[in-house]
């Protein structure tokens, strides 16, 4: 049933120039967006969902080149995400690269690419840009903002930017800001991009390469932090491509190198190095508690209710850090529901369809249509 | 004290060619070694300290250049390794980059630096390379065999190759093998170093060049799996090097960044890539389950005595990776030891003077040197 088209992709300019955090208005811009199902008459049947690092609007069904959307697996017709009960917006942040206005569009102060000189964009900024789609669409308050990882972050800013706009928030393996660790692997990647010679200060475009070394390697190691160790010992753990040890410092040797190498190729094939490091930095910045003084003053403003969940083995944003969110979120006496849900993916489950993760959000899904119906 | 000269470096010859594991004869080869101490007349009071990834024979003590040794704090003149009882021997591995023969040196055969043509070494080369240096000091039996992390695994192979040369095995923050999330981890550094245009397949020494760039990312990564998130978090947390953020994609404006990229370029500045690739090839190969068919049937060979400690916090090698070790010795009805140590710093831990770590090797070398005297 998923394997056909689904979501209706458009492309919605804002000639009003769009506030940014840097301080810089940006705009006019395009917005790429895709919808499924229909709106209701009374417009309260829309749930926005939020994408993490390499994803799209794309959610769910095929588009025109014939790729499944991120998250088919959780949004459809009769899916926990049910579109035949909601008109669900999926939004192409700024500054990534399917669509919307990024870094390899034309700056129209130089004509050139922006490249590296695309302005910086946080998640607040995105989610100030998302608020404009919904009016768009003649959308008074979201039935319920979704998010998994960067895009929980994007929920959660949701519901402290925009309080009265949505009655959900569901954060899934999001974290109320990167540790030190975190900030270290970006770092890592941000390196690799900004050092391969073909990135040419991230004006690539011009000189016609691109700088896939850079990516790949950036790719690989974001791979790495996205699995369980006990995930990649189950799937890979020291099998060898060869019968006999090739000793080589260069060649393939072991499985898990073969599919890293595999999940680098194909990233750099496409995805933009800029768009990269835009959501990133987006990651970096994310910090409502220095924002506000601390997450529990951060919350006094959200008048939402909240599905917080995680995932045991994710060690990239592990169940520890959502329980800093839901303890600020108690702080402030909010509607709030915590899963921490067993299971062995790692920070990559929050997209698998896990039983008891997707038995939640369908759980969640029918309570808001039960609401809404109310 | 220490800040003295203590040890005696010297680069010993070796005609015979090494067998090693890939099949080949390696040789004529030079091993630099440094020694500390006296040994006894009956020379029974020698211990072997093994080093791991970037460290070398220089142990302790300050060098001709000013250098203190890597681990200082843990040997010298009444320290728990104390000089002044044993006859301490540090080795080179072959390689590596501080002295013994390595691929920065001349492959007899063509004339040129060996460069990404040097042999691959492993794990049980260098523990056969480690006893003909004790063959040349005339030492039948160590008393020890000492090694943290990569170190570890040479004190481990060393009860499994010599078992009857060595009356204790110590081995620090090591593992029985590497997971596969350690070899994904090697993987991206092996790709960054390897794919750097000024690598020119290992043979960058003809052309003038370093590939630093790559290796810098490499040496960031590893940096990140030696520090335990807790440890990163309370050293840097989300401090930022301005006062107001910088919004940008490419400067440097957490504290932790510039404490990665100064890790990473003084490491550049000092270490041979092909030395890096090499090493990290033999990490990726110990295995000795693989080699005997268990890790349990590996160890039937054994006949020293063990002490194996871990740290709470390393999840580069965790206590659970200890905890096998431990498991295949008992196994074996053979005299083990095992501390898990809490301490937050991670697997650097096992360079660090913790209060109870120190104790814990001050005890045992107590014990290793009244053993000595009975």
């Amino acid at each position: 049933m998923s394997q056909a088209r689904l979501g209706r992709p458009q492309s919605l300019p804002f000639d009003t120039p769009l506030p940014l955090r840097s301080g810089q208005a940006f705009g006019p811009y395009q917005v790429m967006v895709e919808t499924y199902g229909e709106l209701n008459a009374a417009r309260t049947n829309a749930v926005l969902v939020c994408h993490a690092l390499n994803a799209s609007h794309h959610l769910a069904g095929l588009d025109e080149q014939g790729q499944l959307g991120w998250w088919d697996n959780l949004i459809g017709p009769g899916k926990p995400l049910d579109t035949d009960r909601f008109f669900v917006i999926g939004v192409n942040n700024l500054g990534s690269c399917f669509g919307s206005t990024g870094p390899m569009h034309s700056n129209p102060a130089t004509g050139r690419a922006w490249g590296a000189d695309f302005p910086v964009v946080t998640v607040e900024d995105w989610v100030d840009a998302q608020a404009r789609v919904v009016d768009h669409f003649g959308i008074n308050k979201l039935a319920a903002v979704l998010g998994g990882s960067l895009g929980g972050m994007q929920a959660l800013s949701w519901s402290l930017r925009h309080p009265e706009r949505l009655h959900h928030c569901l954060a899934i393996a999001t974290a109320p800001c990167l540790s030190a660790q975190n900030l270290a692997f970006n770092e890592v990647a941000r390196r690799a991009i900004v050092t391969d010679p073909d990135f040419h200060g991230g004006h690539f475009y011009e000189h016609g390469v691109l700088p896939a070394r850079g990516l790949k390697v950036a790719r690989m190691l974001g791979h790495i932090t996205y699995l369980s160790d006990d995930a990649m010992d189950a799937k890979f753990g020291r099998e060898r491509r060869q019968e006999l040890p090739l000793f080589s410092t260069q060649e393939v040797e072991f499985q898990v190198e073969s599919y890293l190498r595999h999940q680098g190729d194909k990233f750099a094939g496409y995805f933009d190095a800029n768009s990269y490091l835009l959501i990133q930095r987006a990651l970096d910045y994310f910090d409502p508690a220095a924002e506000f003084g601390s997450l529990r003053q951060a919350f006094t403003r959200a008048r939402c209710k909240f599905l917080v969940a995680s995932f045991s083995t994710d060690w990239r944003f592990s169940p520890a850090r959502s329980r800093e969110i839901v303890q600020a979120l108690l702080d402030n006496q909010l509607d709030v529901s915590y899963a921490e849900i067993d299971a062995p993916h790692g920070h990559d489950a929050f997209l698998l369809d896990d039983p008891r993760y997707h038995q939640l959000m369908r759980h969640r899904f029918n309570q808001i249509a039960q609401e809404l119906a109310a």
